[in-house]
């Protein structure tokens, strides 16, 4: 028996609407929570706001961050570094997309929020295969985490342990596309480009872009993403 | 050699003041993070304001939380719990003033505002000899999460390790107090009472003011704090 409160990363993308799906499958209330950070792609809040409606979640918290704190990311409106539109990168650099620290940032913020709820799964939708690039998305990266969340929280000490879920972490993008639609997932809710139109059209290009649609040809789905006209 | 910039954990309270003269003392320039958080002793931010005024800090930040992330903390405003009125907790019970998860969710904003600005050394006044109930002011907790942030950030994975400097941490407060005073901070502008008057007036009674006025006692060295006469 598990507790039935789950804190889910919800961003609004394939591989966070999938987890979110793996959590209410496993029959968790899920408590969202999406991140207002300046983002380029800040319509991917609106997705989420589609998907917590569509899993039914028990709440969805949208919490503002301040845009100095990740400025020098590519991803950040302003920074004057510019969205690669080309392949994808090479896997062993670290992309210009990186925002410093984010998914740190989003365990804490979901981790104090947990142990505020008496929940004790946080649900994240980081995933090494397909854009190894971000240090933040790699195993030893939430393990570490959950040995330090244990440590540094009165759930940790107390004996009721923190666990950080990773349920995609090892998956490709066509497999993860595979499970959310064999759990009834609509991905033409979500939103994977890092530059889409004001329409809320994908650019077709970006990284984040290419790897989708990657995804969907490798798994034999139909992509249901509305891409813009060139 | 060390880089120049360190962001600071300011709170108001002595120890994140001392830590900040610290860091003023071993030459960096400081960029200091302060939270407002519905605290019930909120004016440690007006505290904290004066603080980074009197060290010339580079640049002070302040930045808000959603209250609903600690709401069930006696800290918080609104929060059914009441401030303990008595003598020091039992320091093997985690206080009711536990706060879930904040210096993980400070330490994370630290975090990523450092890789922002390229800064490497985060000070944080943790301590955890006078008071040792909160589970994240413990050593163990401290290197656990640096660890978890070398590894989750581009600084770490790149070989600028992040550090987490938490100079007070096996200090009493009297020497916390006694460090401070030699290294020139003014106490008389720092707030520790976790249920102040509205003029600033600190309470005598709490868990904090009672560790604070034993440490100037202990110390040897008169106590700036202006209680309110009961």
């Amino acid at each position: 028996m598990h507790d039935m409160k789950a804190v889910v990363l919800l961003s609004g993308g394939i591989d966070s609407a999938t987890t979110c799906a793996v959590a209410r499958d496993a029959g968790y209330d899920v408590y969202a929570l999406s991140f207002f950070y300046n983002q380029r792609h800040h319509m991917e809040i609106r997705a989420a706001r589609r998907l917590a409606d569509s899993f039914q979640v028990s709440r969805h918290i949208i919490i503002n961050l301040p845009s100095l704190i990740f400025s020098s990311s590519a991803l950040i409106k302003g920074s004057p570094e510019e969205i690669p539109q080309k392949e994808i990168s090479d896997p062993s650099d670290i992309p210009v997309t990186y925002v410093p620290g984010r998914n740190i940032l989003f365990l804490s913020y979901a981790l104090s929020y947990a142990e505020n709820i008496a929940a004790r799964d946080i649900f994240i939708g980081a995933n090494c295969v397909d854009y190894s690039g971000y240090p933040d998305c790699r195993p030893a990266f939430i393990e570490a985490f959950e040995q330090m969340a244990n440590l540094g929280t009165k759930s940790g000490v107390t004996g009721n342990r923190i666990r950080i879920r990773a349920p995609l972490i090892m998956m490709k993008k066509s497999e993860i596309i595979t499970l959310g639609t064999e759990l009834g997932v609509d991905y033409g809710m979500t939103l994977s480009c890092y530059n889409p139109s004001g329409e809320g059209l994908s650019c077709g290009r970006c990284d984040s872009c290419v790897i989708r649609k990657a995804g969907f040809a490798e798994a034999g789905i139909p992509d249901p993403t509305r891409y813009r006209a060139e």
